[in-house]
């Protein structure tokens, strides 16, 4: 019964040291999309204004995206401007228009409440927590979140934790909820607050998956041309909960595959402005990169423990 | 004929957010050699005072790591303090008392300057030139450098960095060095200045190996309890070094394995202050850790090619 997102769909502006793009497609629903539905059918739920092109839903149509839920409005389309610093270690917001986005209230179509995972992109906890109030019991919920609401809207909040099963922080939110500087103290207590599992996105540093106190934590694919960060985090969540949607049974096995699929999903989003670079990854293209990041992160057979023995006889 | 390593033995102050020690046993050779001398005979060069106390070299000893190249000059030993964060996110130098180090000249015994593996730690790198020279063409010679010497000493760092295999950096000096601000790019230039193996130490976000044009990224041990991350560096070259020492070849393979250990080795080293944590673990909790690390880089078998069909059929 596929994956539901819902969440945004806008314009965004970018400034980098190299490049400067305007007004083109993003959101956490298109990025969320565009790499779940390489593994799922996806249903994305979100708001858009009168301003909208219609070609650019073609692209979300043209990877398999179900945008039925996608709601036109009298208004303009959520536009979001930000400028990052060379190499993208910083980044401002130069501005954010809510526009049609700041009346949001998302209407799950009939035909789609029945989606097995729910995944709760970026919006005020209100909002999510009646989304799931319209679900007809999914099998996996995550959301995402930012400190925003961390600390203005805390106790909603805290009330739709209660009913997810996966979180998707950064550090910085996850030491702003918990209210902790160390990841795994951070991450034990907010697994206490609901959520069993704790996904922290550390960007260019990967990722680390926190369930059933264990900690898996994954390196980013490194890259030499990093055009735009801008989506990376929900392209990750995308990949993530799209192979999660592709698995019978949703355990260690299946959350390991879903860490390596988000980071190689995000590895392609990150590559060109907007959706462009994900865009064109399909899923052999996906599949090579995981290739790359399997040998990267090889596991051997080592025997330590001989070690010593074996210089010294060679000695 | 096992490993050499060059460096400062030395007496480390350090303050946290949670306690405080006066002048314990630090040093680069130090941490460097209670790690390799696990795996490989570690002979260590460095230079004491008059003050340091012998039981100090006892604690080396027992590991089975060769002092003999340990000289003890007048005045007092090297002294250094510092002070961390909160969750060590930053650090500052409080002192930094030269003492015997400020005219330290390596002798390496000649008995050791067959020594197959050497490491040459931070020291002026005139120094770890006039090492090199004292050496008897060893198999593989890796070095640390700091921001002080790539920016004041860059043209004899640049002459020693022509003679050796693999060079240790940090972020940061991997920039200074290059001039770059992109990791790969940056690897590529330095490479390119003489050693074939760039190790780029990311602290708390693991290392990455680069060689051959390709990148090993391989995330650190999640820790909740740490206590002291001064020496970690140090350690994981030990270990990584120690490792290559026990290996009949240097691969891809040995490189690895390298990586796995110099990462397990570091995570016992911030457990305590001094050498206090790494002290007490042995071959068999490395080998314990190892395990632990291996699980949390699982690569996996995944079909990625056709986990949507799979979504579909099962919707």
């Amino acid at each position: 019964m596929g994956l539901l997102v819902v969440g945004s769909v806008a314009y965004d502006s970018v400034e980098t040291s190299a490049d400067k793009v305007v007004e083109v497609l993003g959101g956490s629903a298109t990025f969320f999309s565009m790499a779940s539905s390489l593994f799922a059918p996806t249903y994305v739920v979100a708001v858009i204004g009168e301003d909208f092109r219609e070609g650019e839903l073609d692209r979300l149509r043209r990877r398999g995206v179900d945008v039925r839920g996608i709601e036109r409005v009298p208004g303009a389309t959520f536009r979001w401007g930000g400028r990052y610093s060379p190499y993208f270690t910083t980044r401002d917001t130069l501005f954010t228009e809510l526009n049609v986005f700041s009346d949001f209230q998302p209407k799950i179509p009939v035909e789609q409440t029945g989606a097995e995972l729910v995944f709760l992109a970026n919006i005020h906890p209100a909002l999510q927590l009646d989304v799931l109030n319209q679900m007809k019991g999914p099998r996996f919920v995550a959301l995402d979140t930012m400190g925003f609401w961390i600390t203005g809207e805390r106790e909603k909040l805290l009330t739709v934790l209660k009913r997810i099963d996966a979180l998707f922080l950064n550090d910085e939110e996850a030491f702003a909820l918990s209210e902790c500087g160390n990841l795994v103290t951070a991450a034990r207590r907010i697994r206490a607050m609901g959520p069993r599992i704790l996904v922290v996105k550390r960007g260019e540093f990967g990722s680390v998956l926190f369930y059933d106190g264990h900690a898996l934590a994954m390196p980013a694919v490194m890259l030499e041309h990093v055009v735009d960060p801008t989506g990376a985090g929900d392209t990750f969540a995308g990949g993530f909960m799209g192979y999660l949607a592709s698995q019978p049974v949703i355990d260690v096995r299946a959350l390991q595959g879903a860490m390596v699929t988000g980071t190689v999903a995000a590895s392609f989003c990150v590559e060109g402005f907007s959706i462009d670079a994900l865009e064109r990854a399909d899923l052999s293209a996906l599949a090579q990169r995981h290739q790359q990041l399997r040998t990267s992160t090889a596991s051997l057979d080592m025997d330590l423990t001989h070690a010593r023995d074996r210089a010294t006889s060679r000695g």
